[in-house]
């Protein structure tokens, strides 16, 4: 029987421990865990297959399957990916801002872990190894459930992290998983306030609802994106086209990816047949408002459009579909992007400074874009590393959560017999 | 009959022309503030009064009726804080860093408004005035909730607020108040996630434990603190007795006063009666473990000494109490904090700059200090201008909390036809 409170308070203890680590001491446990995914590749490998065939006999989609396997080279990127994380500054430790009181006490800010995490994932296996090693980098405890399609694959993953923690000395409750299925621990883990001091979720709208409504526990909600481009009138029309096609393109399935064209009316008609033909190249489904769809109905050339329905501009597709609607001006646009955004990657595309400024300020999304892709709204494009998450909330971190992203803050006050006036 | 969502819906259309505001035009508004605060001196004096006597006809305590009071100087300092609010500096769209990434993309990370606060509290009215104005100043709007017995003072209160705004062209919608003295509406409060970004409750720890248990939005946890003063061998054992003095009489009823002192074995029969004859001197009372015990209660001078109870050692006294235990080592010290605390503020008295350190970096609360009282957690003595509250927990903001701590950042990048490889 798993009992949680145990896990809850030997992840504290593991948690105290790990926050006053050296860098080389949890560089070393990371090397340690890069040796030991190469070392026990073969039996990782094993175990994922058993997973893949049951997966495959409850009938799992090509795309579930594809996200569950591993195979040599994967496991390989695992490896490097943790030694990579040894290259990285220790974020613990590091004094945000440090000034002398008029009554002469020094205080500073410095950065701490956050303590223990509970990370609930669905299908990757990978997610046990990431966060895993972020969380060791910045002297975090987790205790870890995942989905139970990877149960075999997460169970060897976490027996490397626990040799290797063993072999650098750290307490191997510094990442428990917990192996029983039952949904109802879920529920618990997401009570356990005494220990546990921030939950990530990572999947889809239901998990994060499920977290929002269920915890007493911090969460990151995010990893949700409605996003949008507005094409301004003033534009550079063919290089909207390529913007266009690499956000719906590139990568359907992840958050960042596109899923609604705003158009200004000016340059409907010369942009969005363009728009069209190039994303009707790539298998792409418009779903085009009253005002964008004669147009693009009207060219009569065999193209994939539908008329939008009413829920088309709240939904975030993970697919090749994009929403399309024309607006008259860039207000329309930030209007809409305000009422519908789920506030995760919005771009405009203009070349007027004006409007682009105006979009900056009044758009609070996690990511903002001038000229360019929502595609950027990501740890490593962004230059910090891995990410445990993409945040879409307001508190703590927003965007990409690298290693920073993973501490908060004490006040340090250091007197000399200071009391208060 | 309040409708939540309504006000709910107003307040997001109301923050996102507050997000917006330039620092003049808040401060034009502040000062609007302070002014009808002047005028309606004597409007909101006469309701206070009523508030006042329904109190004390229902028997509210002393203590109650101070924090529920108002009077001219009062008033005169609500507005004046209000207007010192206009100097301080506009933490929104302050730029916090600033890089090109390899591929030529301009990207920073901007300071934002949060969005929109919902504030539940308890007797004191300024509260009203106090967070209204640093919601002000930061961009965000606010859905305020206070007790009862303070309905009619808010309410003027809030009248002021909303002249004020009005004459300063801004909605008067950016602070509301839930009139309605129904229950069900906090919680229903605490579910509006669609339009509410933040909950920060101020009182005592059945609201933030209900908040924790009920609410869908992130709660600022906070203002409850069990602390702690460790004196260590090495320390100044005459200072010593001055900061405990400080930090437990100075204003025994706040969350930064002092819970239980540590008392190092080799200087525990040299230190404790001093201590214990300057507090005795104050009217405190206190709760010795099984060691300091014998020493106190054989110094014979009719102290007031109690043997500690089991949960002594877990209370926050907001009162002239004090747990008193002798402890063997730095480490033990360390390990009682970590078990007991609420890391709210923690402080080691001592002569030894490694057991300074080891303290410093094992003791993970909001604000830790070396020679100093616990009395100084609070924004204006930490240079933040006023604190909104004090948080003590691990997400987004740590300690008091001021103008910078009601923001939030977003990601701008800005390209030139960037897509992702």
């Amino acid at each position: 029987m798993t009992d949680l409170q145990q896990m809850g308070r030997e992840a504290k203890a593991a948690s105290r421990k790990l926050a006053v680590l050296s860098t080389d001491q949890k560089n070393e446990a990371l090397q340690a865990i890069a040796s030991e995914l190469e070392e026990q590749t073969q039996v990782i490998l094993e175990v994922n297959q058993q997973d893949l065939e049951d997966a495959r006999a409850k009938g799992a989609s090509e795309a579930i399957l594809d996200r569950l396997a591993l195979n040599e080279e994967r496991v390989q990127a695992l490896a490097d990916d943790t030694r990579r994380l040894t290259d990285l500054p220790d974020p613990v430790g590091k004094v945000m801002e440090e000034r002398t009181l008029p009554n002469g006490m020094q205080l500073s800010r410095r950065r701490i872990p956050i303590g223990v995490l509970g990370v609930i994932y669905e299908a990757r296996p990978n997610v046990t190894i990431d966060i895993s090693t972020l969380c060791l980098k910045s002297g975090n405890a987790a205790i870890l459930r995942g989905g139970s399609e990877t149960r075999r694959s997460n169970m060897a993953l976490v027996q490397v992290l626990q040799n290797a923690l063993q072999q650098a000395g750290l307490p191997e409750t510094s990442f428990q998983y917990i192996k029983d299925p039952d949904r109802k621990l879920v529920t618990e883990l997401l009570k356990l306030d005494e220990y546990v001091d921030m939950i990530v979720p990572r999947g889809g709208a239901g998990l994060h609802r499920l977290c929002k409504e269920q915890s007493t526990i911090p969460v990151i909600t995010g990893g949700i994106g409605i996003c949008h481009i507005f094409v301004d009138d003033s534009a550079d029309l063919e290089r909207a086209v390529d913007i266009i096609e690499n956000a719906k393109v590139q990568r359907p399935s992840v958050c960042n990816a596109l899923d609604t064209v705003l158009v200004h009316q000016s340059v409907a008609e010369r942009v969005l047949p363009e728009v069209a033909l190039r994303l009707n190249q790539n298998g792409v489904e418009l779903h085009a408002d009253e005002r964008a769809f004669p147009i693009l109905n009207g060219m009569n050339r065999g193209l994939a459009v539908l008329p939008a329905g009413a829920e088309d501009f709240d939904t975030e597709w993970l697919a090749l579909k994009l929403g399309i609607k024309v607006v008259d001006s860039v207000e329309e646009a930030i209007d809409h992007i305000q009422q519908h955004s789920t506030e995760h990657s919005d771009s405009i595309l203009t070349g007027d400074q004006d409007h682009a400024d105006q979009f900056i300020n009044a758009i609070n999304s996690a990511a903002v874009y001038v000229n360019a892709s929502t595609r950027f709204t990501d740890g490593s494009e962004f230059g910090l590393g891995a990410e445990v998450a993409v945040s879409t909330q307001k508190l703590h971190a927003r965007g990409p959560m690298g290693l920073e992203e993973l501490t908060t803050y004490k006040w340090v006050g250091v007197g000399d017999g200071h009391i208060r006036e």
